[in-house]
């Protein structure tokens, strides 16, 4: 028996009306959907896709520990596991991921775990960073500029020195490391004119100048645009 | 009357099933369609669309010409006069845009011209670069790594000084650039292990070791993905 196909499906920043026609068929087509999850929490990319999914479809939770840092490698081995064996029955498997499916997330350490072994088709999304710009109606880049994507993970020193480098940046995963952010833009004279975007495309999307934003009120999913002089509007 | 409202239309990077669905609906609605096309040559943009684009709905193509650098400010004074008189006469104008509406491309300085006098609505797309991670196979980031977007365009000493600083970077519109691409990646010991993709999620793709091409064949649509140590594939 041939095994089955590996999908990763990008289902774009959170609006349903962003996922792609092409995902949206590879979706529909899949005897098996899975998705990550944060232990005990709410999947964001199934709930992207919830409208289509139906019950004939098997659904595989993967769950994440909500900590800080990478997640162990045994949760990526695990979840490999589940995969291969839908795999090795014959059945073609969705991997359902928010945004694109190799810009970040949960996705690429399972491929690089399946596809030694098995057909895999990537089926790219709509990135957060797009919703961004849309959102708050500015281009990120033109002409010959350049941008860097940066992690508000990195420890101060390390995103210091990257938005020092960097000429336009987007800082993503603001959450809890929001005043961090504030004081490395505040030392680099970049505060004035750095835009903030929580939760892009969503029905409670917010855009904001960075520098009014209360700390306490910034979830995971936020963005500050960040350009030397700011972003025409 | 009211005014019509301007749409900026991302419509993923050439294959026409990694249009979104909003972008779809929206274009299908338009009794305007505006479109970016090189002078005497075929629209790139229009070609993703062109399944359903239907003969009630009226076409305004705007024409820039083949010359290196950015193009004349004149050439968007007039785009914009044009769409500005279809919105003064109550029609919605659909600006159908290849990948994403404010990632590069000729969209914003419309939306720049056009935006304080006239609703307008981005619908983000799917950028060529994450079809090319796609089409490698290999995420381009990864837990807290960055990226740096770096147009070719960009004269020899700045690009090596971009991608000297860069942690992981795509380098994009390559075309007639290649060779000094080329010098500068082998300059900074970055040839090895950087991946090359052409016209990714069209019919005619190509995903090549970068070493490998032979720089007369590279067209505009190229674009190296470039990593210290390789990319896991």
């Amino acid at each position: 028996m041939a095994c089955g196909r590996l999908y990763g499906l990008g289902l774009g920043p959170g609006d349903p009306e962003l996922v792609t026609l092409k995902a949206l068929s590879r979706l529909r087509a899949a005897p098996v959907v899975a998705y990550p999850a944060p232990v005990g929490g709410k999947s964001f990319a199934r709930s992207i896709a919830a409208h289509w999914i139906v019950p004939s479809q098997r659904e595989i939770r993967i769950e994440f520990p909500m900590q800080p840092g990478p997640p162990p490698a045994a949760i990526y081995d695990a979840a490999a596991a589940r995969l291969a064996a839908e795999l090795d029955a014959g059945h073609d498997v969705a991997f359902l991921c928010q945004g694109d499916p190799l810009f970040y997330g949960s996705f690429a350490p399972i491929l690089a775990r399946l596809a030694p072994r098995y057909p895999a088709t990537i089926v790219p999304g709509v990135s957060s960073l797009a919703a961004c710009a849309a959102a708050a109606g500015t281009a990120l880049v033109q002409r010959d500029e350049t941008v860097t994507v940066i992690p508000a993970t990195l420890d101060e020193g390390e995103l210091h020195r990257r938005l020092a480098a960097a000429e336009t940046a987007a800082v993503i995963k603001i959450g809890r490391h929001f005043a961090k952010l504030h004081r490395v833009l505040a030392a680099l004279g970049l505060l004035d004119g750095a835009v903030y975007v929580e939760r892009a495309s969503q029905g409670d999307q917010r855009v904001a100048m960075l520098a009014e934003i209360d700390p306490a009120t910034v979830p995971y999913f936020a963005t500050a645009l960040v350009r030397r002089g700011g972003f025409a509007r």
